[in-house]
């Protein structure tokens, strides 16, 4: 099975490229240019240097969210459009769950958790393998009730994500020392992550791919607020 | 600080870039090329992708094993070349210690081992952090002294590295549930681990990095083994 694998949900622009089951190539950008600049080239690199071809592609995979939007869209088009030239299938990998599969092991409950703004988180629970078991599905949410189901657990809770930057006082102050988190090498999504993840998920024609998210773009939510208001 | 850090000690070539204390670039690349074609093609490529050069670096970083004896001196020949041109010091990365910082959290000993090949390992034990904490040096030895060492701290122990491909099975016949392996996608060395390192310790003048050779290569250990039985 040879996959390739795009990642621009996040921060880091990811690409990674399994051949033969065995992940050959990993790569992880964070620039201060968009995503849209660096995924092609990227892919283009991978593939060079791998000595393959779009052609020895068997599946597309991307991190379809929950993330930023504008990043998930870029992923989502860029593999939709590979998929098609290719004639090839895609799978869409959750960004919570590829977070989760950074951590090899832990007794306890893995907390990806990214920063959805306005003190709310997008989060989920997993315990630790080599495709995690998920214990929550993923949810837009803000940080207390969030924090209120990892201490309804009783366990301890290994955090990672972009929502740690954000919200670690909070998490360390209301969980104590049941809190842990990743270190820093280790905050961010691989896109090796999610090729691993990729494998193991059932495939798609890309006309079904779509990005995952977990409540409405800002626009909209304001524009809803301002016709539930009466201003349109 | 700004690191570039080289990784050609396994099978993996790996380019890791830290800026302003940040990984802002990873990249690892498994081929059938031998590493000295792939490296400085990969250092231009995350210089370039990260709009920065050499002269942005501030010290420059090589594993520098234990590992294989070709693979080493191509990463420590590299990084004294790139230091030597740019007037910047170096820092060695122990390639154990480099992969025990692999694994996030873990409440045992993680136990980083290389196939050294006619069933002896390159091991050693570290306690889980960011810089991990080490139980034991590195050390060339039968994998039963190995095991033996492990199974004395009466803990559970996280397996990882190329070792486990060639002893999995022995391994989890000896030490039965308290053995655990990680994930695939967290099995060998990642350039970004190492750079990390790389950050927390002391930098030397370029004429000071060497390579950390457990034993004698194979050809040195024959030509002894000949001398001492008079054939010479």
């Amino acid at each position: 099975m040879n996959i390739l694998m795009i990642d621009t949900s996040g921060p880091a622009c990811g690409v990674a490229l399994m051949r033969d089951g065995q992940i050959v190539c990993d790569m992880q950008l964070i620039s201060g240019r968009t995503h849209s600049q660096r995924v092609m080239p990227m892919v283009d690199m991978a593939l060079t240097m791998s000595e393959m071809t779009i052609a020895d592609i068997d599946r597309f995979g991307a991190v379809i969210g929950p993330g930023s939007f504008t990043g998930v869209r870029i992923g989502v088009s860029t593999v939709k459009a590979l998929a098609h030239a290719a004639g090839k299938p895609c799978v869409g990998v959750d960004a919570l769950a590829a977070l989760a599969a950074n951590v090899a092991s832990f007794d306890g409950v893995i907390c990806p958790i990214l920063d959805a703004r306005a003190k709310q988180v997008y989060g989920a629970m997993f315990r630790a393998g080599e495709v995690p078991e998920r214990l929550m599905e993923d949810e837009a949410m803000p940080l207390e009730a969030y924090l209120n189901a990892v201490e309804a657990t009783g366990e301890r809770a290994l955090f990672l994500g972009d929502g740690v930057a954000a919200f670690r006082d909070a998490i360390a102050q209301r969980l104590g020392e049941r809190a842990d988190f990743v270190s820093p090498q280790h905050m961010n999504l691989r896109a090796a992550s999610a090729c691993a993840l990729a494998a193991h998920q059932q495939e798609m024609d890309y006309v079904h791919l779509l990005p995952l998210y977990l409540r409405a773009p800002q626009a909209e939510r304001e524009r809803a607020a301002r016709e539930a208001a009466g201003h349109v």
